[in-house]
């Protein structure tokens, strides 16, 4: 799937632009449009800050006006916090990117620092996003609400093969057994346990935290050979 | 639940610590520590970027080590985007948030803004969260980091709720340096590390598998009496 364009709508600091640039690098994203940014384009801030994502500042187009920058786009999403009294739906971002279809062009829109999107902004907008944030201090900036909808299109176009990294191999458990007989041996050598009709209880509760964070092989090894390093050692002393 | 404790180790920049506080004040975060900031704290730069978060600075508390600042949590999770040889789980952000039990008193982890978490940082922490980003530009700042984190954590609070069937309550890490403790102390005079350059690497990786399973403050003691037990006895015999 295409991913979605960023449309900043009026925006102010030009570090705010470069910030949403590296933001967008982060999660795979690569159009930036700007309607009417206040300093001009190109930016010197916005390049200071964009760090290793200056293809995306080079690339990126200014309109005019809201309905240019979204002309060529099948799909609008405005994000902002503030309801409002327009008959549009309201979206959660991971719904958001549930609803883009693959033959979508879709545009992710933001407003002004400040200010925030208007009501003519918005009527040219498919729906609001809203990310759910504290009521007591809702405001994330701009480059972080980015953030958030990258990371929600990232996490959903990786989410059919979504494998962990693969770990190493947890010890079959015929390994456990092994490890846990010499255990048992030790224990019952060192008379650990001194009532001997409690021993089946704790010897169960033994073995399922040992077992509980499934060991390597590499780990098995390893407690054998702490074990019979305790095991077998003389030290009285301690 | 309680809102997941935020612990940046070895934070350089005030402006960074500032920008997390904001971060976790839009996501209902509440509690920041600190292992040995850069340049001390309290932080001006930090209270400046802060704005209207200066409530969870104020009460933001500093530690010597990762140790002493997760000593009363049961649950941390390492923000790392590394692959690590240590073997522990890594998860997703939002998996890290369907991990979590009530009960819990957990820490989100992250590391020195240019260096990141080492082993031994690691080696304190249950497991590695890692947040999806593309490969080809995976650096996500530190507050930035704590959007994502926050995001999930606020999502998955107004969800409708699955939590998982609460488990005994897992031991506070202090616990487990008691007991590391000991058997360090028991590995040392066994001679069980043989080759002192390796002790680290060896002594790492035994912590390591030791904490996955998390053990109950009941198993944490079992494990101390089977560790008594095993090198104060005298078992020359086996």
């Amino acid at each position: 799937m295409k991913p979605p364009i960023i449309v900043l709508i009026r925006p102010q600091m030009g570090e705010n632009i470069g910030a949403v640039a590296r933001a967008m690098a982060n999660f795979g994203l690569l159009e930036l449009r700007l309607v009417a940014p206040r300093d001009g384009w190109p930016n010197p801030q916005a390049e200071a800050m964009a760090a290793g994502a200056t293809d995306i500042l080079a690339n990126t187009k200014v309109y005019d006006d809201v309905a240019a920058a979204l002309a060529d786009t099948t799909r609008a999403y405005a994000t902002t916090a503030r309801p409002r009294e327009l008959e549009k739906r309201v979206v959660t971002p991971s719904e958001t990117m549930t609803e883009m279809h693959s033959a979508d062009v879709c545009a992710l829109v933001f407003g002004p620092e400040r200010t925030g999107l208007t009501n003519e902004d918005l009527s040219w907008c498919d729906a609001i996003v809203t990310i759910p944030t504290s009521t007591d201090y809702s405001s994330l900036n701009l480059a972080q609400s980015v953030v958030v909808m990258g990371y929600e299109w990232f996490k959903q176009q990786r989410a059919p093969s979504d494998q962990p990294p693969a770990e190493s191999q947890a010890a079959p458990l015929e390994q456990y057994e092994q490890l846990f007989r010499r255990l048992e041996g030790y224990l019952d050598q060192s008379d650990f346990f001194k009532v001997p009709e409690k021993k089946i209880g704790m010897w169960l509760n033994i073995k399922t935290m040992l077992l509980r964070g499934r060991f390597t092989e590499q780990e098995i090894r390893t407690m054998h050979g702490m074990l019979r390093a305790l095991a077998e050692s003389d030290n009285q002393a301690s």
